[in-house]
């Protein structure tokens, strides 16, 4: 039995299989023909992004909440403009496909001088460029293109990281033939574990634990690449072992559990948690990313001969490498075979950052951490930029059931902006609060149009201390190039188009229905705005939050303080 | 006699000898010592730009006046979002120099896991992938750091391409010895001729135009490139052929030469002109570049054996090439040869588009096409973004010493933004006008912060037809993935700090002193608002003109119907 189908529509169904709902990108010419399917999909949305890397942002924010993402671009300028979002995507392991409109096949094969080429006929040159940034990469051809794309998604997805998919515009709506069996959906479970060296790790493992006096555990990022979530916590729960989050890994456990402990990042740690890391005589890490940001800059304190390492791919035990060994089906296998009651460990009072200065009215950022949990909902999302923000939430109070993005490891500043879009589209029940800084906002601000398209409803606190802060903190604080024009940053939604008054695509809503924006100065006012934005879920809360201009972070002064050397 | 110099003072001074004052770019971690150099130097300003891609729009703009530009990115990060940019300097044949900070060399030797990394230790994979979009690139090695710095600047000036310049932290300010002979401006002038050759191709030509009855002078893109305006001007005017103009080479010839005939583009062609183009029985290309968007979707009707076609690199004269006989050395020869006065042909009335539609108020193509140059000085430079400006302006009347910037073959949207900074940073005594849609200005919009900041007063003609209507000509006129959200585009300056009642880095204007915004709706409006603009050239003008949804100028329909089948 056998069918037909577009390439476009089978690509379409293959995004689907991976969770994919939106797709995020930027028309052009060699890509419309493509749009038109997924407009005419209703289980489709298009992004409708404003620029390419707003939208490979989009995509990764995206992935981060659903599994996986996609951008569409068009051949040439667009693809180029979204390469910094992608290899992020690559950096932080998130599968995001790239999915590139190219010209026709025969103006390829004639290498005809087209625009949006190099004019030197050579129509390859981005795909080796992403080739580079991705694990894998295909220019469709018109005799392979399902094997092509399905390596590329299955590969992508299995990985974690970044393909993409150069697609001919003759392509895109050319109907193959296929069978039953080609149309099954993709295997996506990864391989099988080596069973007998699983075996021997897992004993391994289990003969460390019974002989350790006080084990310790340190959730990281891949714990939440791998989607294990569920895993991990089931893992703390039931070994009772006192629980760290390394920065990248913030959002994986349950932080309201008895026995977690804080968040571990070398010396960037507050004092008291340090010590119950390092004094640990055992250390099981899950999906551990030893990154400068994520580790202090590398002041990990800990031993690689008391570490157990479960890896994505592979399993550390002291010096021995059991290669194959996957977390996400050791990790269960390791929770079953412990002794079903944790052990009863005595835990003195969490470590807590330092309470709230209250002898000012200013929004310091030891104030504005230790207060803007009481406001948030189970269940959000929070998305923090690079800089100030990523350094904030290290030791923030997580509420029940909220999720963190950030990235910690590729730290392209305005990266947020675009993956709060992401974030939100991907599950519109989830509350997305975006914690920028002024400096980040100015790269990507143009995507707060395209959460008033789309009928998103995030809390924007723009944190706004005049200037590039973490720049300045590492070098040059009073120079001129740290700093940059002031924007009238509480007319955001105004400006562009949450206020409009007539809209003639018809897009419009009505005006002050879209969104609040106003600046606070004070803690009062401060505290009355996350008030309104709580009560009123369906709207954009833009906040400017003004703070003192050298004011940061505790972490961030820390993580500053042990890279001068870097 | 040696001296000692900064590696990065050195870079420094070989920028300056190829004309290059102003350096764009943004701040990162791993590039601010070389920025607090360009900071110290009082001959140098820095670009302060909103974002990456932006910076590398700026540097092409500015190289387009100036010669050569500069961009300085971040590793990774920064250079990533600026490789559009650079891709379309290579594409369009200008000599930007990116140069990246990178770690220091010590973790780059140790694969360190840092931040703006893949993850996987690869220092190398960005200047991997900026090398197949620049004609030389390195990234320096404290050994040899200086002749690779000489080779890049020198390779890419000459070649009228992109360089990149990897810049490891720790060699910004490391200081090396240097004799007088390696401080020593760098050559760079075109290597000579082969003389035999030369003169071979010189006679030939010659004795071609000796022959010919009515020949005809092509003059395009690479006559502008290679700086050779006033080379080909002389030519035109000794030898008195009729001399029309691509698309790509307009405002390299004054266009109120007797003998200059218009604009030649294949089948977007004015009717009448076409006639007089085919219909010449030799043909002499300067500096031709045959991309679809620049020839009409490759509708010249020009037999190659009457053509004779000096380019950059060689001569093709018939089906014969003499390959290193350079336009730039032979073209001066070849005007020396011709008879001292010029043929005297007769010339009917030039060809001129059709004239206003005077029926309406509405600023239609036809109306604003024909009517802008009324109000535009001598001497300035128009930049037409990508869509229907980069194609109003093929038959736009052009006042004396106007030049013009658009990536026709490139298209990069949102390009103009930033490329109209750049044109204005190179020669602030020009007024720059930038002619923009709406689409495009979403991608690129923050530049006009970087505006304000610099103090720069260019006219924008922000043409709001609400969509993107070049994308809609060619596929989808009614798709919801070519609309997007309304902005309020006529408080542009006052959102992006132009009205700043109080600036807290003392960088603000007054109220009302930077510029002038407004909404313009009908020709009697808009006519006002040029009117004050051309009175008041220290202000930013900036007119949101509305325009019809669905007019176009005319060629822009004409290469839309002849690219249906591409």
């Amino acid at each position: 039995m056998t069918t037909t189908i577009s390439i476009g529509n089978y690509l379409l169904r293959r995004l689907k299989e991976i969770n994919i709902e939106t797709i995020f990108g930027v028309p052009g010419d060699y890509n419309m023909p493509f749009l038109d399917l997924i407009e005419d999909d209703n289980d489709l949305t298009w992004g409708n992004n404003a620029n390419e890397l707003n939208a490979s942002y989009a995509a990764d924010g995206y992935a981060r909440v659903r599994g996986a993402g996609a951008v569409v671009t068009t051949f040439g300028v667009g693809e180029l403009s979204a390469v910094n979002g992608i290899a992020g995507s690559y950096s932080e392991m998130l599968p995001v496909i790239h999915i590139v409109g190219t010209p026709v096949t025969s103006s390829q094969n004639s290498h005809a001088l087209l625009h949006h080429s190099l004019g030197n006929g050579d129509f390859q040159v981005f795909t080796k460029m992403s080739s580079l940034i991705t694990v894998a990469a295909a220019h469709l051809s018109p005799e392979r293109a399902l094997e092509e794309i399905d390596h590329v998604i299955k590969t992508a997805y299995l990985r974690k990281r970044p393909g993409y998919i150069g697609f001919p515009l003759d392509l895109m709506l050319k109907k193959v033939s296929v069978t039953e069996h080609q149309l099954k959906p993709l295997d996506l479970a990864n391989p099988p574990n080596p069973k007998e060296v699983q075996e021997i790790a897992l004993q391994k493992i289990l003969e460390h634990i019974a002989a350790s006096k006080n084990p310790a555990i340190i959730v990281d990022g891949c714990v939440l690449r791998q989607h294990l979530e569920k895993e991990a916590n089931a893992f703390v729960v039931r070994s009772g072992f006192p629980t760290f989050s390394a920065p990248m890994g913030k959002g994986a456990i349950d932080e309201r559990l008895p026995n977690f402990r804080g968040c571990y990042s070398g010396n960037v740690t507050l004092e008291g948690i340090t010590k119950e890391v390092e004094e640990a005589d055992l250390l099981i890490e899950l999906g551990s990313i030893k990154s400068d940001f994520n580790t202090g800059n590398f002041s990990y304190g800990l031993e690689k001969k008391k570490t157990i390492s479960l890896h994505s791919f592979g399993t550390t035990i002291y010096h021995a490498d059991y290669n194959g060994v996957c977390m996400s089906e050791l990790l269960p296998l390791l929770t079953a075979s412990l002794p079903e009651n944790p052990k009863e460990l005595e835990f003195g009072a969490r470590v807590r950052p330092d309470p709230i200065d209250e002898s000012t009215q200013e929004i310091t950022h030891n104030y504005l951490w230790n207060k803007v949990p009481d406001f948030i909902e189970p269940n959000s999302i929070i998305v923090a930029e690079t800089g100030t923000a990523e350094f904030g939430v290290f030791n923030m109070n997580s509420p029940k059931g909220t999720s963190f993005i950030s990235q910690i490891l590729w730290g392209s500043i305005g990266y947020s902006v675009g993956a709060a879009l992401g974030a939100a589209m991907a599950d519109r029940s989830r509350r997305v609060y975006l914690f920028v800084g002024d400096g980040s906002f100015q790269l990507t601000v143009q995507e707060v149009s395209v959460y008033i398209r789309h009928g998103i409803t995030p809390v924007i606190l723009l944190l706004n201390n005049d200037g590039y802060l973490i720049e300045k903190l590492i070098h040059g604080p009073h120079r001129s190039y740290n700093n940059y024009q002031m924007w009238k940053y509480s007319q955001t939604l105004n400006f562009f188009g949450g206020h409009l008054e007539h809209n003639r695509t018809g897009q419009g809503k009505n005006p002050s229905a879209v969104g609040v924006e106003e600046k606070v100065t004070t803690r009062t006012e401060f505290e009355a705005a996350m008030e309104k934005a709580h009560t009123q879920p369906d709207k954009i809360h833009f906040l400017e939050v003004i703070m003192p201009r050298f004011d940061a972070p505790r972490e961030l002064k820390l993580l500053v303080a042990s890279s001068e050397n870097r």
